[in-house]
Order: C-alpha cells, then structure tokens, then sequence
C-alpha cells in the first residue's frame, strides 16, 4: 500500500483519487438528503432533495470507472470511509441553515480541490472529474436562501461566519489524516515527480489559491470568512 | 374504468391523492438516503441511495403534475405534511435491516393502496400514478439481503417481525388521521357516488387485498406477518 514517491499518472494514486472524490459524493448525498428534512418549507426541502440526487449521479459516474479501473470499485473507497465520515460526524448541521452553509461551503472547497488536481491528469479523468464537477443552478439558491435569512436576522450572520471556519477546520484535519495515510495519493497531490521532491512552492499556491475561493464564496453568502 | 361525473374524478380527492404521494416520495427519498449512511457495507449503502433517488424522481413527476391542476403543489401538499413526517418519526429505524425492512414493506403498502385507487382514476391520473409505482429492481435485493440475515442469524427473524407489525400500525394510525381530515379523499378511497353512501363491501374487501399482500411480502423476506 505505501510506495515510494510515484509519478502523478499512476493508477494507485488516481484511484485513490477517483475513490475519494466518490465516497465523498456517496456520503454528501445521503447526509445534504437527510438536511432536506431539516427545511422549514417544502420548496427548500425539494430544492436541497434535487441538489443530493445530483451528487448521486456523480458517485454513480464514478464508480463505475474505478470499476473499469480496479474492478471491486468498493475496496478502492473503503480507506476514506473513516475520514469522510468523520468530517460529517463532526459537522452535522443543527439547522437547515447550516445544511445549506455546508453544503455551498463544502461543495465549494472540494469542486476547487479536485479541479486543481484534474490539470494534472490524463484527459480522460480530467473529463471526468470535470464533468462530475459542474456546478449546478442550486448555488443560487443556497446563496440567495442564506442572504434572505441574513437580511430577516442579522445576528444569524455571526453564526454562520464561525459554522463556515468550523467546515474548514474539520475538512483539513481529515485531509491531513488521508495525507498521511495515502502517499500515493499524496504524492500525487503535491505533485511529486519521480526522483524530486515536488513543488513545494507550486502546493502553497494552490493552497492559498483554495483559500482565497473560499473567502469569496463566504462572502457571496454575506459572511465573513 | 371510466365513469365520468362521479366524486371519484373530482378535482379535490385527486389533488389531495396526488399530493399525499408526492409528499409521501419526498419524504421517503429523504429518510431512506438518511437510512443509508446505516449499511454496513457500502454496496448496500449504494443500492439503498439509488432506491431513494428513484423515490426523488417520483415526487418530481407528481409534483409538476400537482403543478399543472392546482399552481401552487407545495400548498396542496402542506396538509398532509404532519400524518407522513409523524409516521416516519414513530418508525425512525434503529438498523439498517430496520431500514430495508421499512422501506420494501412501507413501499408496498404505499403502492398496494396507489394501485387500488388508481382504477377509479381519469387514465391521466392512472397513468402517472402506474408510472410512479414501477417496480424497482431494488426488491429482489432487499430480498435477498434480509433472507440472508436471517440465515445467518435467526433470532435477526423474531425482532423484524415484530418491526413489520409496528410499520403497518403506524401507517394505519396515521390513515385514520388523513382519512378523518380530508373529506373528499376519503370519499374517494371509499368509493362514494353522489347520493349513495358508497361501497363499503368493496373498501372491505380493498383493506382485506391490502393485508394479504402485505403477508406475502413478509413472507418473502422470511418474516411472519
């Protein structure tokens, strides 16, 4: 399981990624469809109920290529069960705000992470995470949802400023779990060429690049990121 | 199977009838994806999420359909929000077997009862009512996955047993509730005529059709009814 330093193309550290990115999707559709519950009215509730069936379709995408790829595609995803779950354990909305916040909030981050990895792949999972990526119209009414309900209590916006720092606190400490449990995947990720240590510096933009969309994202909700 | 100018193609039981269903699918949808994060193994976990995102489906063909006769489907949902989410409280499942179980069994006395009264319906309405109970393939497999349980271990028969018998009497308890509520739906289900105190033999003989279905699902699951 643990391999030295691997070129960014090779399969352990693209199914791992293809594995992360469908449990991930697996997990956001069974715990935003259970946030549906949450919504005071029935148009949200259907609205939030479309956006996790969007998320199943893509965990259905991409299982059946880890399928081509690895055949038991089930395997392949079981070492992220415990850090995704985890992730969602810790950050179980108490309210159906905070179901949207999450949901906007953490869709964000993911979509602009894989995104930055896919321009290191081949094109055929480039497509593919490109396409499992597209952002749907929901977004516009998660942030239009959370202005209004800003708008109607301002104190909300304290609140949900911290539940935002709270997603980013729990997603980093379980990606640092994968991190060091996954090295191929890893490697991948900080794009470790055979024989070099990779580009540090290049990680750090990325980071800070994922950063900055975050703080964009928090305050298109109205909030301080 | 088409009489016209009878209570039974009025407007006001249809309406009532189509939007029990499509709020009795949005919920399900919810609940089941949320009964999915239970299963042990993550196929089980898939076959269950795909089983609620056909469930999603449903809602949306009888929501637009709501849509089309009365402008507002929300609306005409929202009486029937309390009987289905009261349900679904008393019956929150404890395991995912518990969840498999609810979900074929509750599924099947939904579509018995859709099925019954769909032959009083304007072939419009029997048709889309005919589309929303197909079948899914997602029986055989919570079939299948509950025989071996119980094979596995035998005492798993008793407890689920017993968890069948609580789903039917919540499900009636909450009947007796719409029923008593909403007039003209209940005239419908009972079949009245205008002028005739409608055919109670016949609703008999429904409510017997209905129980015996049930006891043969049961029985295919390995349970006593």
């Amino acid at each position: 399981m643990s391999e030295p330093a691997s070129p960014p193309s090779t399969p352990e550290g693209l199914v791992d990624l293809l594995a992360l990115l469908a449990y991930g999707e697996l997990t956001a559709f069974s715990r935003l469809a259970a946030d549906a519950d949450l919504a005071p009215a029935l148009s949200a509730k259907a609205a939030l109920g479309r956006l996790a069936t969007i998320e199943y379709g893509h965990f259905e995408l991409l299982r059946a290529r880890l399928a081509e790829l690895v055949g038991d595609p089930d395997a392949a995803m079981e070492p992220f069960v415990a850090a995704v779950d985890a992730y969602h354990d810790r950050t179980a909305p108490t309210d159906w705000l905070e179901g949207l916040v999450k949901a906007y909030v953490g869709d964000g981050i993911a979509s602009d992470f894989y995104r930055e990895i896919a321009a290191r792949l081949d094109p055929a999972a480039r497509d593919l995470i490109t396409e499992v990526l597209h952002t749907s119209a929901t977004a516009d009414f998660v942030v239009a949802t959370v202005r209004a309900e800003i708008e109607r209590d301002p104190r909300v916006a304290g609140r949900l400023a911290l539940w935002g720092r709270r997603l980013v606190g729990e997603a980093l400490s379980q990606a640092q779990r994968v991190a060091a449990d996954r090295e191929g995947l890893t490697a991948m990720v900080v794009g470790v060429q055979a024989g070099t240590g990779g580009d540090l510096t290049e990680v750090v933009a990325m980071f800070s690049r994922l950063t900055e969309r975050h703080s964009e994202r928090m305050q298109r909700l109205g909030l301080t990121a």
